[in-house]
């Protein structure tokens, strides 16, 4: 199997989650077909403890160490801001290296000329990372949806407006409280104008709007408003007119042009954006062929991140080499039998209506290891002398249950066992 | 630019949407670099009358005259089922042909024969249509994920079901009548078999299966359940315990091994999944390091199967030819000013409780065409004299408002201009 040496710049939060999503592998190699390996990584002070999973040899103060090794193929710009990005990421563009980045300041304010420099190299630059963190937006964009026009992006693109908005919007607190808080809790930086006002999101927007629509805008000559302004009030008063309060980016198709537009947004109670809660991020896309999409995830966090940059990377890697076929990753996974899922299960049947019922189906349940949850009788049949019981188990398995359904099903007082739905688990401990 | 010659098995309704997607073009062409052109289409029957933008003469009743034609470099396969589709497809491959194919019978039955035979010839055979319609899942796995060790797919992946099941939640009706009433416009088939018995979530959850754990699972071996006992008692004993109801199907990793599971399954309210209304489809995926993602859009209908298709299309046109750059295809889109953006505004201020206030609002509204939707009078404060105005207007131009807010402002009775929130438009007619 090939092995492709990677070239860290920045070593960060997010740098330091790609260094070990690659040293931990888990499967990647298999399912890939290529293994990676990262040879060397810039950072600021080389002393600074970092968890990492690095070599203190790998670490050099000097990103030209980085850019110019003639091992490394992929490049891998993790430091954000656009100086010195902008010159680093040239500089490896033009030392024939592929560059992967998540930084969305120098994409929105030179990325017009980064793509042109790796045009001209034959080297890709790939950003995925840079707009919605782990959510496949990009490539939905330039590959899936190649066939489409498309004619309308909005976006919850920033995390933590997204987060303050939530919460002022459940405990109708005041903006500067909430922010407090999210500062407290690392939701938003000691400095949060980034977020607050807008630049974060106008920086994805814009990079949208030169995928999608081939438009490459200035940053100042966008629309641009942060949440500053909105009011305990405004979410009052919003909700009483059916709608909640979010930060939007959009870039959209209109007869005068391209409109792109940061700014806080009435949004429709019941739409899908509307739901979108805390630190999450949502990008709803529409062509003209395949009507809306929405694409939900996390917009941020180092191994949601580490998650989109590796996918451009392993793009590169297998695009630029005879790579093993996949294995995908999995071969000596069996299929599992039914009888072995585990869940809650919902449980209605007709019952005789008279005591003694309860404990009779208790049992059954109990003897098959499966404790009840809760118990509602509905429906009451007077005249037939019958009720429905509606049973909610604690997490059981499924061969038990259904051994439990047979006992219940010849049990007297059991009319009917009309139904057994299973309950999706949300909770891993459930 | 070069022109790629494409070959289609089947002309039904989603053939027909593929052919007058390529044949409109739309700008297509100019952002993939390659031009696309139906030199031949199989049909049942040449002399039906059908709008596919074909000329009378590409249409033949052979497959063999489009699987064996050498002009011809990828092949579309939308005719559905398993024979013949699974030997035309092993005929194309065979010939040299790339193959895209919507078909997920075919490919959850005899997906790995195919692919060791698109392998062996060193040809690509692409499926995304197949799981999800217009929404990207399987090249989300593949490609964007491929760091991730997937833990969990789950997914609401048949339209028809989904629309019964929200119309017997939200109306409380029984689930003979909404068949019927499904039946009558259209969303379900004569037949309804294949949907409510779960065989088409069952096709699309064994491709997951396959794509993202590697694991080929004979399709009789999965657990499959349909919606046919599911009660509207059901839906009613759900939603007081905080629930609805959703078939779904889920690819999940356990310690037993992959457990695939086709079922009805209690949702709680408040998840993503849980408000997936009519005949949309979602697909929840959890990876180790994006954690969970949600992607939601049409799962099926002609445009978004077509758009899946031609995204597939493209994909492999650009893969296996030097193609011209894409020029993202609006190349002479303006930026627009934020003045020309329309929209229905929020507009809070502090005003005099006093009568005449409105009339003046409205004053200043009326001579900015501005008309005004609703007023609501909040929060009075006696002692003050004022009150909170809260006003919808109807859609409106942005400089026009802009020009308001600052002449609302000077008003003597206004005392302050809040806030003036934007409105996110989802009418098109809005």
């Amino acid at each position: 199997m090939r092995t492709v040496k990677i070239g860290l710049l920045g070593l960060g939060v997010v740098g330091s989650a790609v260094s070990r999503a690659i040293s931990s592998d888990r499967g990647m190699a298999d399912r890939s077909g290529v293994k990676l390996e990262v040879s060397k990584a810039a950072v600021r002070d080389v002393s600074k403890p970092r968890d990492a999973s690095l070599p203190q040899s790998a670490l050099t103060s000097n990103p030209q160490d980085v850019v110019s090794d003639p091992d490394i193929e992929i490049v891998i710009e993790v430091m954000g801001g656009e100086n010195p990005a902008f010159e680093l990421i040239t500089s490896a563009l033009e030392s024939g290296k592929h560059v992967v980045t998540a930084n969305k300041e120098v994409l929105a304010k030179r990325g017009g000329e980064l793509l042109a420099t790796a045009q001209q190299q034959g080297t890709q630059l790939l950003y995925e990372a840079s707009v919605g963190g782990g959510i496949p937006v990009l490539d939905a964009i330039e590959n899936d949806l190649a066939a489409n026009q498309i004619n309308s992006i909005r976006a919850i693109i920033n995390g933590t407006t997204n987060y303050i908005l939530t919460r002022m919007s459940s405990e109708g607190a005041a903006y500067a409280d909430v922010l407090a808080d999210a500062q407290r809790l690392g939701y938003a930086e000691a400095d949060p104008t980034a977020d607050v006002d807008g630049f974060d999101a106008l920086y994805k927007i814009v990079i949208l709007g030169q995928l999608a629509f081939g438009v490459s805008a200035p940053v100042d000559a966008v629309y641009r408003e942060g949440i500053r302004k909105v009011d305990a009030k405004d979410f009052r008063y919003a909700d009483e007119l059916g709608f909640t309060i979010k930060l939007i980016g959009a870039a959209q198709r209109t007869a005068d042009g391209l409109m792109l537009r940061v700014h806080p947004s009435l949004v429709p109670v019941g739409v899908p954006m509307a739901s979108v809660s805390g630190a999450l991020n949502m990008v709803e896309i529409e062509g003209d062929l395949v009507g809306a999409l929405w694409l939900q995830g996390p917009g941020a966090g180092p191994e949601p991140t580490a998650s989109a940059v590796l996918g451009d990377v392993l793009s590169v890697a297998r695009s630029t080499a005879d790579t093993a076929p996949a294995t995908a990753g999995a071969a000596e996974l069996e299929l599992a039998e039914m009888g072995s899922h585990r869940c809650r299960y919902y449980i209605r049947m007709t019952a005789a209506d008279r005591s003694g019922v309860l404990a009779q189906v208790a049992q059954v349940l109990g003897d098959a290891d499966i404790s009840i949850r809760s118990v509602i009788q509905m429906d009451t049949n007077e005249s037939e002398g019958v009720a429905d019981l509606v049973i909610m188990t604690h997490s059981a398995l499924e061969a038990n249950m259904q051994e439990a359904a047979d006992r219940l099903s010849g049990l007297d007082v059991v009319v009917e066992l009309d139904n057994l739905i299973r309950v999706e688990s949300y909770d891993h401990a459930d």
